[in-house]
């Protein structure tokens, strides 16, 4: 039942303890569901439920302890972890609170999610006990989760290839079920069956838009209005193989587009064909971006950005804009999304997938 | 393309507002998904990306303020909020920082989720920033919002009813999908192709479990296994419509079910009647635990709960355990969900949703 093996998860806790060794801190407490899955392999669509808090401690040397509510035991054993601690939540008079203090009491220094794209998934006033009780420094490690977590394995690749891969099919297979007088929530439901018949496990995210001569809303669910000559329809899916994201989208016009609309899809492809052209190990985020929007010549948009990272959640870091100076390496995969304003508040989209290679970048979607 | 009527959305505020005055508080400060949805209309599967920070600070009086990023700009119109503020995001120097502590600058008492079953969702370094920023007091206001969101509308109800009954029809139809020789993982696919086209909007969750007597895990993905006779199958699903969710399962038996699977089954089928017998306005969640669990008279079990409430989200306030004192109201839609141990590590689950009525609770789920 393990989705990687355990060479893959000791490496993934390896690599960590390596980066704690060089700012001497003592222990990583985890409370999200990337990361704790990250390191652990429990995975489980039981985090939808926000009753109770889940948490991983990775010490500086040894083996990672699993802090969980009980229900969570037989899987979390069923991966390689051995030290699993549980307590009958929920309990909220101490939902692990004790057993956390516990297994942290004797550390001085440890690290936490605290920066940007990072929440803290347990209860604030929980949080604020267990720093009462501990006499620790906790410090931010965002930066060393981002720096492991952006570089995928060979396994982590080979999943979100297929993923891309089934996405592609349905993207491809799609002009059967869009047609002009149809609901576009229809639009919706069919595209999510075409995934999951074509292997995807869920389909956690889909959103798009519709109108003439774009649409101007990327975000929102779709309505039950009816699609209709001159409109560009776009769908843009997060499905998921083995708890990994695809994240890209298609644009289709019903009927004949507008010239509006063929000049801004045409813009899109030279930014992404320049993204792809300049997205090699060494390049900075900020330089790929600059890349695609020497493209489209646009002012800001407001997407706020040019594509990201990609793997267990649906956006990674890093982020393609101005001020991100991550390099890039090898192996990292990413999403390229440029974007451009058509007038009267249309907006159009488009995104690919690909993985960082030794010279040109592969890419996962079918374009 | 709103969900509900300007009128429900400003009964919320008002009776957040209410509840406020009580407490001298200033200001509501909300980060999270289902409040910002419950307050402000707000629904988006945009959720699924981490990046972004979303706020929506409700004041002592006057209407709401929502401070998103630009790309979500177009849909808060359309719903019933005007004073939207925004910002071009991801910005991790500021994401919206500047732009909340302007806002609350003001404000000296302020409520935020720091309870059970809440989480922040900001990063904690910017939620430190802000406090630094701010000369207030943060106050604890989980339960208010438990207060306000626990008990439904009638618009509310007629939803949950609807989607109780899709997942009720796939349950019926779901015989067919299920046969010895198939594997678990392509029952999963099959029911949550079949929740769409009953007319779920999403299959955000979907658990289960397989074996002989019974299962042991009930929150781990599906594995490839053949089903064979005598296993007993679960599916437990959480599908949504306009946002809002069903949660119950199904047991099932291929071939002729083991004698203890019989039994537990029986017992299930017993305690679930004694909860609905006991389910009544001003009954404490507490007593609905205890009618079930003489039923049952079980030791502790894996699940830790008999029960919750459901809406927006999966699992909502109260829980049916020994220690919730919550006093059950007309209008709460709960779930009934008795669990029992069988020998070697199984366990079986049943599950049903109610609403709580005048008199006897109405059924939502198809028993």
């Amino acid at each position: 039942m393990m989705d990687f093996t355990r060479t893959e998860y000791q490496t993934r806790c390896d690599n960590l303890q390596k980066l704690m060794h060089g700012q001497n801190i003592d222990a990583f407490l985890l409370t999200s569901e990337p990361e704790i899955r990250y390191f652990s392999g429990f995975r489980s669509l039981f985090w939808q439920s926000p009753t109770r808090p889940w948490f991983l401690i990775i010490p500086a040397s040894g083996e990672p302890v699993a802090i969980i509510p009980e229900i969570g035991r037989a899987l979390m054993q069923s991966n390689w972890l051995t030290d699993i601690r549980t307590w009958s939540s929920p309990h909220p008079s101490d939902d692990g609170v004790s057993l956390l203090v516990d297994a942290l009491k004797s550390y001085a220094k440890i690290a936490l999610l605290k920066g940007a794209e990072t929440h803290l998934r347990m209860p604030l006033a929980d949080y604020e006990r267990v720093t009462q009780s501990l006499n620790c420094e906790w410090v931010d490690g965002t930066a060393m989760i981002k720096k492991l977590r952006g570089v995928k394995s060979a396994a982590e690749i080979a999943i979100l290839s297929k993923i891309c891969a089934i996405a592609s099919q349905s993207f491809a297979d799609a002009p059967a079920i869009i047609q002009a007088g149809k609901p576009f929530n229809e639009v919706f439901r069919d595209f999510k069956i075409s995934l999951l018949q074509n292997g995807a496990e869920d389909v956690p995210y889909l959103v798009g838009g519709v109108g003439t001569p774009s649409y101007r809303d990327i975000i929102g669910p779709p309505s039950a209005q009816n699609l209709q000559a001159g409109d560009v329809l776009m769908l843009d899916t997060g499905a998921t193989l083995q708890g990994y994201f695809c994240d890209f989208d298609r644009n289709y016009a019903i009927g004949t587009p507008d010239d509006r609309a063929l000049f801004a899809y045409e813009k899109l492809w030279q930014a992404t064909e320049a993204g792809l052209a300049a997205a090699r190990p060494g390049v900075k985020a900020c330089d790929l971006f600059h890349a695609m929007n020497a493209k489209i010549g646009s002012e800001s948009n407001d997407v706020g950005r040019f594509g990201h990272g990609l793997g267990i959640q649906l956006t990674e870091w890093p982020s393609f804009y101005p001020s991100d100076e991550t390099v890039l390496a090898e192996n990292m995969v990413l999403t390229l999304e440029p974007c451009i304003a058509l007038d009267d508040g249309c907006i159009m989209v488009t995104e690919e997938n690909i993985v960082i290679r030794d010279g040109t970048a592969q890419l996962l979607s079918h374009r």
